[in-house]
């Protein structure tokens, strides 16, 4: 059947696989993912791996793939629906002309969930942001001094983040809390303040807590 | 071992569940969840229901429980972080000089988000709000036209809400959807308007998407 699944993976551990994932990878012609995420599932038959690189082009493969009647899984790390594939998807299924009917996009827990679990700060009561690929960052200072704490997926790096901040006009002492690699067997958590993680070496896959 | 896991089981069916949440529960002394949450896991040994009416007496009992060195995994419908159990228990805690190293969070799928995942629409670009046991409806009407779409968690009822928009000057033809018990069978998804949902009679167990 045509049809696209784009399937949240949860923040990278197979701890957050859901039932549903799990079952419809199994149902479908073709499962597409990253290594890391395609790691994570037994016995897919048929799969093709991405990565940072090639994603534009198998994002349109798999697009091209559903449009010749296959049906597809799509795995997006965290929530499809926040930072994920939802979006790239949609523009490509337009392009193509690929109805939005057949696409069907099964959520997933972020990682920016995980933050605020693992910081025990109720997400509805937070500043909940994405800088990751946007070029918006000047939107986090019109909530930053709201006296809600800032959830948030940071731009470049949690150095450039902590940089444009200062930059801006914040104070450098300011608390933030990095939460690196969530989920995974070398997972971080680290207290510090925006000056002190302006020499950081955090890799990408962090979520930056502002207090 | 003295410990609570608030552990989310998503927005209800079992497809939602993680891995994490069942290996939680399994290795608890004691679960603690209404009848609709404990029906998810199977062998539980150990369990006790709640349900709206004893609702607190059972947080608080769930503390007890854990300051006398059980370990209990207490089940909150949705991400505890997002109007679930997190908020009540940090507050029973505090009260009871539990320590908060002593409680885990275990994040899930909010129905919130399986709404995005069903109308399509990213909510990383979305006003996020809930209203359950709030009393600051007033707060969705700063956002309320600034462009982007509005997913919320409503007030007492889609009904009231959509009174409450229209009293507030808001057009009474804004196109709305309505998701009900979502990722149950009797699951229902409905496009409407602010207007001709004013006589409607959805369950609480509602997401309102407003355009």
């Amino acid at each position: 059947m045509s049809k696209i699944y784009i399937i949240g993976i949860g923040p990278g551990s197979k701890d957050y696989l859901t039932q549903i994932a799990i079952k419809t990878t199994e149902k479908s012609d073709v499962v597409i993912g990253s290594k890391r995420a395609l790691d994570l599932f037994d016995n897919l038959h048929d799969k093709i791996e991405f990565n940072v690189k090639n994603l534009h082009e198998n994002l349109e493969e798999s697009v091209n793939l559903a449009v010749n009647g296959k049906t597809v899984s799509l795995l997006s790390t965290g929530d499809p629906g926040f930072s994920g594939l939802l979006k790239p998807i949609l523009k490509i299924a337009k392009e193509k002309n690929f109805s939005v009917n057949n696409i069907e996009v099964i959520p997933a827990v972020s990682s920016l969930q995980l933050a605020s679990a693992k910081v025990k700060i109720p997400w509805d009561d937070a500043n909940i942001m994405t800088f990751h690929g946007r070029e918006n960052k000047g939107e986090i200072l019109e909530t930053i001094d709201n006296g809600k704490v800032t959830i948030t997926l940071p731009s470049k790096s949690v150095k450039d983040m902590a940089e444009f901040l200062i930059k801006s006009g914040v104070n450098p002492e300011r608390k933030v809390i990095i939460c690196e690699r969530l989920s995974y067997e070398n997972e971080r958590i680290l207290e510090s303040t925006l000056n002190n993680v302006l020499d950081s070496d955090f890799t990408y896959m962090c979520i930056m807590v502002i207090f």
